[in-house]
């Protein structure tokens, strides 16, 4: 069950504010507030989803489509495409999911640990 | 450009073996050779992409949308979409890709740290 008692459902919404990289109809992207790595973006879907099992099973086709087309045109724009980037997205609790709306986090802009 | 000498492809034409966990048209999961966590599992594409950026640009919405519910339906097979689990793909040099066949991992059946 989603609740909008979240802070990327207040980002959505512009009760607070992100460094927003690029957003599209289906998905919003910024700049991780602590971030891990040089570069470490989240990608947000504007539906409401608590996590990435609850997106698939729900979204349409398309919009799964566009939002990891998002994910990947996010990652030009970061410029780390060439480069290598992780896509990374945590799941319930033993994961440490921060936020119970879905998101991916980019990250980049260096050698990353190949410890997952 | 997509290179046949790498040891995923040789998997899916069974000529290396895998403990598989589940397939169907679009992919295949089977255990990570060398286990990070407790459950490692990787789910990877049938169809012929290098990586996440190369299978979103060329894939369909239906393929796009079929592989990412095949990843949730192995972590339900897996017995951790309850308690938990993180996916991530890596992309390219930086990030530490180390077979150049599309793939997702599945991680979870213990705390995972948050660092990333």
């Amino acid at each position: 069950m989603y609740n909008k008692d979240n802070v990327f459902y207040k980002i959505l919404n512009s009760e607070l504010s992100a460094k927003v990289i690029y957003e599209n109809d289906c998905a919003l992207a910024f700049y991780d507030i602590n971030p891990r790595k040089k570069i470490h973006a989240l990608v947000i879907t504007r539906g409401l989803y608590t996590n990435f099992s609850d997106f698939v099973s729900q979204a349409s086709p398309q919009e799964v489509k566009d939002f990891f087309d998002t994910v990947a045109k996010v990652a030009d724009i970061l410029g780390v495409s060439q480069t290598g980037y992780r896509i990374l997205s945590n799941i319930g609790s033993d994961s440490g999911q921060e936020v119970e709306h879905f998101h991916v986090h980019i990250l980049g802009g260096e050698k990353l640990s190949v410890s997952l």
